[in-house]
């Protein structure tokens, strides 16, 4: 295994102190990832990234930090900036440094490095990525031209079911609980967007005993949310209905100033995308007579004829600003997807093609196979005579 | 409108008084159709078919009755013959005769008609097509060499909600209702393979209150499973539990030799797959020591030790054998899917290409929004504004 | 074990050769019923009705078949008549007489045998009740005055899960199915009345895909409804919404002349409560311009306006009139009530007042504990310190 | 209306700076409170409780001090002490002394104002019963000798529903999900209990994707967790599947050293009944090697083969502990009852008994009836036809 007790950078955190917590949440984050485990396992026989210097630029988390383990014991250099200055937990990065000789630096301390590979969550490495670079891993595709090959893992099936569907389901009902405490059990919801994260939306805000509505811009996926039982309508009637509307579409004003006429009175507006365009709020803010906040989180706004509506996290995502942020258990996934997509590259670069990549299926099936493993749970497989009966119908089922 | 009043064959029905019946059954129907019923205003007026000849090979039966005066007010001569000698209502054939002019033949006959286009759900008029015929549409695709450009459209994404996770769904629980009346509340069920189909039949499983274990051969639609709140185990260790075992593979011995020494006594093995093979009742044969039917659908084997497993319809898909058929709401998608398809062939076929394609994406989404429309809900429209903003992603969500 | 090989009484039934079914059909309900099977087997050992003469007054079904063996085992000499001509199954019959040697006879003749306890479904038995009488076992409580005590079992905790929220939720959805093969998922079905039958058919049917609102009188119900993430309104606003109307009230014109008129087209009214008023049949002939039998259970009726609304069944309720009547394991409940209460009175009756008592609740809990044993399902018991804990709390939870 | 606005008492508290805060916050509550909203509005014109003192001693917070507003507004002279110290937040008693001019006082200083009423959530009012007090509204009843009509609100049917049903569910999953950022989704889920709470509990851990197994002692509620599509099986059965236990049994060692051994690594404990005895720490404690906090509300124990098992909150209720407190929505339901079981017991306390009485059925069912207005649900009334039939038949439904 090789050793990165001598860290190739110096730290720049003064205080050891907050070590002690930092690996006690590490090591809790860790029993929440099995398939980081398993992946750590294959990775500490078979050393596929020896010799390889990896330069990260992750959110400072105990989830990453075990990305960090894995990867070094996979036979790594690594080294890790916080992707963010707000994603840097100090006594993560205490316990990095203390208990698992890993440094967290900053952007150019990373990038002089030197690295060969870069897990590249909000594409900072890649803007000034440096000669030494033969590929990287990213959660995005890009557009931008590429000097080597990039494998996005936010595509991948894995990803879509538990990042989109059962993680942002989840993430949306705890953050709309922790900003508002409000009892859903009886509300009507309006939950804009049926795709992969709304159709999670929906089938949670249901599980806790709400009504909910679908918005949508696709008839085949309205026809979807409609034939699993839920009320499909255009956001203009369903804002008059909602004593909560989530907004899960990706695109802009999808609450709009057209809608703001037709809200219920006490309508609670929360956007669950990916960014902060989802709630017009400019367009709040011309028609409101008056905006205060009352708690946080929690905004109002007054309109001319009395009515209040309410906006959380300054319709910012909820899932980022207000809930517990993804637990591990999904975080394992998408951090699973970045090791073996690494591994992979450290393997096939020097024939993938200078661009963006998929998660290769059968990454994307082996990360699905060891979480099954890990869970203790067996799957069949196909006898001979199976295989063979599939194959010989044209198109499979 | 083209008239068929006076019919292009003969009548090889000598009974008349049917027809009442037929009619009142067909117009019942139509009213689960509206998606035929949009489609068959658009076709009055635009006459899409004026000039062509139409032959099609079809189950008999209301559903299809009202495809083929869709079909006939859109301007086409039609006929119609029974896919199936045991799928021709007769009372059906009597109204279509009486009440609408048209004339169920023999296949023969059929062929003789010259059609232009043919409508095959089995794929029998293929076997020896006419010279005349200009295209086709069919049910499942085909790897025949194909002398016309024919659409399949059992891969469209309305056949896969509604035929496959809705449709499939409810026909399962109404066989097996129907051929066994179990009350599945309580029951635990095992559902082998998480594929549409299987997705639907746990779905409803569940929604009668059963507790459902989900066996697979692939790791993501098990992880799906698992997710969805099912439990997740191998073919052997689900059988020791279920009290229901039903299959949706579309392979073969999804049942076999191997499970049965494992089943729970009291076991009902259902097959809801599309052939007979997916349970292997050779091998239940040669293990029991007896079996005997126990009523209708229902055949009871003992095995050697005393434990006694009871197999529905004789391994036939239960779906076609016990259960009242596909609700008219579902065979209007699928047919609808056909009427479409036929009037893009009229229109594109001589720049198509001569083999199987899919359902062009804009019928499936056509369909869609008329069976929306039918229903009366409104769904959003994308502004310029928005449609802007999506632009501006290199990869839509 | 008492012996009936010697028929106290005459058959009035020629064909034996249908015995065969018969006990095919009697051995196959037994499967399904473990309770009763659990109850055969103690009364075997402890023969609590050794001396005594049973008269029952029952639908002549296997389920009921497996009672009487129940009873003949326990040491009883027994006797079944048809508590309705509709509901004596002749292939029961000859395999109860030639394999079982128990007679089922007319009314009289079972009167004639001098019984010492009645098991009346429908109350014939009493009308007349013989001296010889000295107690019964009835379905409903009766408010006539009585000689002797009775135990009505309808009222059981058992009861009201199995006979009423699970077997009415799923008799309903079976009924519905049989009769017009709608494809529930989508729709939006009304049901009216929150009580135990209008939860588990709202249950059963949101199961299937349905959006479900519920009409009620009482706010209490109607307010749980909504906590449980149904909608609520009144009857009038409910009749415009909904494709499917079903009542489970137990009161007359639960859909009545006032809501004909808002009435959503074709609309499809069903009774799923207990007798034939609910629908205001009268009044809907009384406004339609026509009606006609569209298939069997389903009549059309056309309004002067052209909206066309169906009626299922017409207006009987739809779990007897179109569904497969209750699962032998809903049944088993039920008919354990009776062969326990039965115990119960010939340990009791000297001490009994001579009225209508409700299921002791030791038998209740005893019915659902063999249930579970059956099941092989095991239950955690108290310890003496837990014991004590709840005995130091005033209010138990 | 009755005038509060020179305090009768002095204020305990320096700032008012804080009143902004608590203003807000009162407001917004209130908005979620519509019962309340509405007995307010006919307090106002009916003065029910003019001429009367009364003191409460409850939580101060938001939605308490609407209480406060509420019965002062139906023309009382109110004074709030605080039911415990860490539930008495200062921007509430601020504004309360600001705005609303309501004391928040101390213990002794409340029962100085003589009051004619007592409002008293955990008792301590009537540990010192002033000679002047006609009587009390407490929550739980208590078998104390009193010398004045008591009403216990805690068994009301509303409260059921809200407190402990609806209530609870959610609480409890927003206090796991704050506690532990565990994903639910895919996990199996013990829940020790079927009664109000464990049902609650039982629902919304399903809706939130896991799978749950139910213990019980009572064979009855064992049944209703099956019939439910739940597994059932006894608490050393289940803590070798469960990766999360709840208890709500109310009863002590739910969770006990018997079932230790049997534990699942990576277990998590938690505790959502009413006191903190369901989890027996004191034998977690003796059997394990070693114990510490992993983060807030979250102890590891390392047993002594190397697993580990997690507690939440100490073993405390994890509802109070963790979650953001009951929802404005569910306070308002049990602080209804209070302000209409005042109004009952001022109209009514000369002529009932000196004990502790329920909520009287028609205030649960004005509850109800209120809950629904506000949200503007109508809902049916029986005509004098169907009064008539329903008095016809001996036993309704």
């Amino acid at each position: 295994m090789a050793t990165n007790a001598d860290p190739i950078v110096d730290f720049d955190i003064q205080d050891l102190g907050l070590a002690e917590s930092g690996k006690r949440r590490i090591e809790w984050a860790f029993q929440s990832m099995p398939v980081l485990q398993a992946i750590r396992k294959q990775f500490i026989k078979a050393q596929p990234l020896a010799g390889f210097r990896v330069a990260a630029c992750l959110p400072v988390a105990p989830e990453t930090a075990n990305l960090m383990v894995t990867l070094r014991d996979g036979g790594a250099q690594v080294v890790l900036s916080a992707s963010d200055s707000f994603m840097r937990q100090d006594d993560v990065v205490a316990a990095l440094a203390k208990d698992y000789g890993i440094a967290v630096v900053s952007l150019a301390d990373a990038l002089a490095t030197e690295p060969h590979w870069a897990l590249d969550h909000g594409g900072l490495l890649l803007r000034d990525a440096p000669a030494s670079l033969l590929g990287a891993t990213m959660d995005r595709a890009t557009s931008r031209e590429l000097a080597f090959p990039v494998i996005a893992v936010d595509q991948a099936q894995t990803s879509h079911l538990f990042d989109h569907r059962y993680g942002a389901g989840q993430s949306v009902i705890d953050g709309i609980l922790r900003a508002t405490n409000l009892l859903l059990s009886g509300l009507t919801v309006v939950v804009a967007g049926y795709g992969w994260c709304g159709k999670g939306i929906a089938t949670r805000v249901r599980g806790m005993g709400a009504n909910v509505i679908v918005t949508e811009i696709d008839p085949m996926r309205a026809l979807e949310a409609l034939m699993d039982g839920h009320r499909v309508m255009s956001m203009p009637e369903a804002v008059a209905l909602g004593h909560l509307v989530i907004t899960a579409t990706g695109n802009k004003n999808t609450i709009g100033r057209d809608h703001i006429d037709k809200m219920k009175s006490g309508a609670i507006l929360v956007n669950s995308g990916h960014s902060p365009v989802e709630i017009d709020l400019g367009a709040l803010d011309r028609v409101a007579s008056s905006h205060r906040p009352i708690q946080d989180l929690v905004e109002e706004y007054v309109l001319r004829d009395g009515r209040r509506v309410y906006v959380l996290a300054q319709g910012q995502p909820i899932n980022a600003a207000a809930a517990g942020g993804q637990p591990a258990t999904v975080r394992d996934i998408s951090l699973a997807n970045h090791a073996l997509a690494l591994e992979y590259l450290s393997k096939n670069y020097t024939t993938m093609q200078h661009r963006a990549h998929a998660v290769p299926e059968e990454i994307d099936r082996q990360v699905a196979r060891l979480k099954l493993e890990a869970l203790g749970l067996k799957i069949d497989r196909l006898t001979p005579e199976q295989e063979a009966y599939l194959a010989s119908w044209p198109e499979a089922n």
